[in-house]
């Protein structure tokens, strides 16, 4: 191991977004005098009458919830993206616009609403991967839709407005930022090498095993070298694959396991139901040749030492670089711990 | 005004970084049932013997304030980064890091304990910005420094860990991930044209009058097109300046009076010290030909819809693209009502 990453602040490059991310390992031991995040650790009942997302219960646009037994999709209330909304373009000088059509999706992960992912078993979870791949077959074979993210807010620090399990869908025209990005690190390097760089990545990482905090035969949970968020991990897959419609066999069990595996030591670290955003970066469904692609499962969860202390991506962050301070490195140690 | 853009949802460019934000105006509808955020509307006393920013107190490394009666700068107890740190390059397979070198300081905008910028006079406020023309030339006179990054976290929501008012200067050997992208987009179109995208954009905007808050002699307070924060806005000198050492004579005043205006403003909206991270991004201090920057100050405010509720940039934004409700052109007619 380079021990220069643990003593002084350096940059560590992307090879993703092509963006780089500065650590500053000394900083570590700052006190903390700031905010304190609420903590609910109160249990929830399996069901509860005043939740929009329990089955049977009606929503706020009068729709009721089927009785559902695993998972439960519905297109979201208040949608950001809408497929009927007016197309137009604004080209008036050095102000541009486009309109943006899409379909947004709330998918719930259980009917308990108690449950969290982590309190699920991986059998259960593996009922909502199939529901992400059917969701992503659906609304990728749509025309209108070029792209599917999937992702969940967890915990109210992460603006999520209800604790029942469940996570959304956003689906749209055009490629979002962060996509692009992906998109076109990944594809320079294909084109370069004829394989995937984050196959070649995990390879990397597979020989050194200082940032893996598990596998199983088809998955890799590791924190990425260039990670910002203190505890940030990644799940890879071991094959290349472009994107969630292709795994196989038992392959959804083993992402499932993999989840399971992850949010289970998250909700450890801290002896709290951790919060964090995840989501899924896979190949964009507008029929072009997306073999550049390798898909992920990101986790960017914000608490930095304990349940109440989260890590502020403000002033510098915002006008400069992400910034961190515990190292890659010394998250992994934390993590593999509590498997 | 082109009604579109209030109606339906699209996405706006950011010329300045060559990045995209949703806007979904129809959203604006709907019911926050999410996380509320503790609002402090005490009144602090104007000096607090236990505050380590006061004046004459001891600092946490031991050191004494001096009893100062304007500004005062000091260099960070808990830098993230140092002058005297070690260099190094790690180029390994797909590992890349670079260590990085620079200057932590801490600036005291006034000794008094129970201010903020919103109540300080402009005369005041000048003060800060003489410190701030100082710091950036000493700064960035040292050969270690490429570029400063001036900013303010204010508000415990905003990851401010005292409420003493002030603010930080990072500045550092290589140019932060947004700088770059600015640097980027702003060469681009000067060397096309010969003239500073934001000049031209400004002028347009003072054509249009449609998101313009303020305006004096020298600098105009507008909501750029493509913000992204709920109540984001943006200081821009009238004149073509790279840097903020190019003001000159009484545009220094003019330009604390812009700072005044907007953030007596921001303490209106929703009856609360409103919190924020602002910046100045400017000219890198790398010896190069830089008069493709036009410098500015931006405000981006976390709150959305009251001093409790504000809005969550989170799965969608982190995975995707930043996505707004409110347009840039209901927040400016808000804005301009409280002036
Ligand atoms: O320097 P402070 O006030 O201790 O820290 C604050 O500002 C820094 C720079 O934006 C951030 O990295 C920290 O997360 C935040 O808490
Ligand atoms: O869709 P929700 O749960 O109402 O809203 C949450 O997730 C969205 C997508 O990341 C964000 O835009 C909102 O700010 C957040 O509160």
């Amino acid at each position: 191991m380079n021990t220069d990453l643990q003593d002084y602040s350096h940059k560590r490059f992307n090879i993703l977004t092509g963006e780089w991310v500065l650590v500053s390992p000394h900083r570590a031991k700052r006190p903390w005098q700031g905010q304190n995040e609420a903590v609910s650790n109160e249990v929830r009942p399996s069901y509860d009458e005043s939740c929009y997302l329990c089955a049977g219960n009606t929503r706020i646009n009068g729709e009721v919830n089927p009785k559902y037994e695993n998972v439960f999709v519905f297109t979201n209330d208040f949608a950001a993206l809408q497929t009927d909304s007016k197309t137009f373009t604004v080209d008036d000088g050095l102000l541009k616009a486009q309109s943006e059509q899409g379909i947004c999706k709330v998918i719930c992960f259980s009917p308990d609403h108690s449950k969290s992912l982590a309190d699920m078993a991986p059998v259960e979870i593996e009922q909502v991967v199939l529901e992400w791949q059917k969701q992503y077959k659906e609304l990728g074979d749509n025309d209108l839709i070029n792209y599917v993210q999937i992702f969940e807010n967890k915990g109210a620090v992460m603006g999520c407005s209800n604790p029942h399990p469940h996570g959304q869908i956003w689906s749209q025209t055009t490629l979002p930022n962060e996509v692009e990005k992906k998109d076109t690190q990944q594809r320079n390097y294909y084109n370069e090498h004829q394989k995937s760089i984050l196959g070649t990545y995990l390879a990397q990482e597979l020989e050194k095993q200082e940032r893996i905090i598990f596998e199983n035969d088809a998955f890799v949970v590791l924190i990425p070298f260039w990670a910002v968020w203190p505890f940030e991990t990644m799940i890879v897959p071991k094959k290349h694959q472009t994107n969630i419609s292709e795994m196989k066999d038992n392959e959804t069990l083993l992402f499932a396991e993999a989840i399971s595996v992850i949010t289970k030591a998250y909700d450890k670290l801290f002896n709290t139901s951790f919060p964090y955003s995840s989501g899924i970066h896979q190949s964009p469904t507008n029929g072009q040749d997306n073999n550049h692609w390798h898909w992920h499962m990101s986790f960017y969860p914000p608490l930095l030492r304990s349940a109440t202390v989260k890590k502020f991506m403000v002033g510098y962050e915002m006008f400069g670089s992400p910034q961190r301070d515990i190292t890659a490195e010394s998250a992994v140690k934390m993590l593999r711990n509590l498997l």
